[in-house]
């Protein structure tokens, strides 16, 4: 079935993210149609501007569908200019800033490139240290200051845990680190020694064997360390482990490095030590 | 100045990430205001639903201020409960789903989760695979499989370059290795032999002087490393290396990684590659 396609635009002053973000997340409900996503970002002289509108129009000309237009344009020339392009114009901040300045009884600031930007030099320093954290805390490397980490993911080789930290780390300022369970750890059921002491601070990240089969054989074909029985074997002795000591755990299988990331903030109330998240912070 | 606090709630049936970008970029055009926020994920029951109701109805009274609730809520049910609250329902789907329907001719898919989750299980592992990518690509410590990546931040000490790759790959699905300019280099004027072969793919990253004197002080107080005259020096070399080897670079002080990233997408085209970003596919 070849659909007629058609274009969007994620239109910025700044980075682009909340654009995109909001744009993506709208056109997920769309998903049967033929649409080619495209970023423009930065878009904050007049030159820029107009050279979008006539891309805009000419893509319209083109394909025959009108493009559409996901802005967070907030600069009023820019603005003006991008709407007089022939496609429909969905405008986030003019949904909403109205709404919100008639309840907070002030004006808003309409000044671009907040939400992404370095508002907060001490905030963004934490977030950089905690990704330090993160790559010196990969994968058991270094056990020294695991008493400072907010969490220690801990699981068999495969599960997530490293992207997973640095999601926490990169948007949430998160001290993440990680530490792999061993065929010694899973045979013995017991932690490994030097996280015995941190055993509060730890979360089970576990899949699905067949699954985990598949990715490890990837990696490594036709190995034991790929085969069905061992990963069936190493799944259910590190879940037996997590419910004797009742570490809290997930099963990642099928599911982003997102929503395993949110998931983990959620379950193990790590919001309440008041970090402030940091893609939602999203460039304008 | 002290304000009275006002509640903001990012809620969402799923990881809450389109919600809270969307939340904190308007928010941003209100900073001079005392807004606590908080997310809630997974909203995904009656139950939580009536518990997150209540909550808002609570913070109402004990604050004696409307508590802004930005909402991307999809399924009628749950999000029916949430608007009886009394704070200020701010509505990210119902907003733009209708115009979006209207003009794409079609009725939207309303199903929660699509966003954020791992919709194309091969464009997911890409990703993980340029995340595996940049971790066994940084700072110089492999060059053997550089032909493979899409490009290769090159610079002095702390200029960002580790922060910048994690997030290129991250969430864009770009291959990102890093590479640090030594003193020699430096002196020589002449790039690390191994990058040689890879010059169309380099990119630099620079910083200003005292602040980067200011950074390097944080982790070797009074070294010679960390003074004002190597800092200097070095940036000042960095600079000339890629005016004279025509290495597009950028300079970051008080730039945050989502702007160096996004800067060097856009200056270095790799948009055209095809890649689909992924924080912007928000979990809804």
């Amino acid at each position: 079935m070849s659909q007629p396609k058609r274009m969007a635009f994620f239109v910025s002053d700044r980075t682009g993210i909340t654009a995109e973000t909001l744009g993506h997340s709208l056109l997920t409900q769309f998903d049967a149609l033929n649409i080619e996503k495209q970023a423009v970002r930065f878009v904050d002289t007049p030159e820029r501007a107009r050279a979008l509108r006539d891309r805009i129009n000419r893509h319209h000309q083109e394909d025959g569908l009108r493009p559409l237009v996901f802005s967070t344009l907030i600069a009023t020339e820019t603005r003006a200019i991008v709407k007089e392009a022939t496609g429909l114009f969905i405008d986030f901040f003019e949904a909403f800033i109205g709404p919100l300045e008639h309840e907070l009884g002030v004006k808003s600031e309409l000044t671009a490139g907040r939400s992404h930007g370095m508002n907060d030099v001490e905030e963004y320093s934490r977030r950089i240290d905690a990704v330090n954290f993160t790559l010196n805390h990969d994968d058991g490397s270094t056990t020294s200051h695991l008493a400072e980490a907010d969490i220690i993911l801990v699981g068999i080789s495969r599960t997530g845990k490293t992207p997973t930290c640095l999601y926490l780390s990169l948007h949430y300022g998160i001290r993440a680190a990680n530490f792999p369970l061993t065929e010694d750890d899973l045979e013995e059921m017991q932690l490994p020694n030097s996280l015995k002491p941190h055993r509060d601070k730890l979360f089970g990240l576990t899949t699905d064997p067949a699954r985990l089969a598949q990715i490890r054989h990837e990696r490594m074909p036709n190995s034991k360390y790929a085969s069905i029985e061992q990963c069936d074997y190493e799944t259910r002795q590190a879940e037996a482990l997590f419910r004797k000591l009742g570490v809290p755990y997930l099963r990642t299988t099928m599911k982003s490095v997102e929503e395993i990331a949110t998931t983990i903030i959620d379950m193990a109330g790590l919001e309440r030590r008041k970090m402030r998240p940091h893609h939602p912070q999203a460039h304008i």
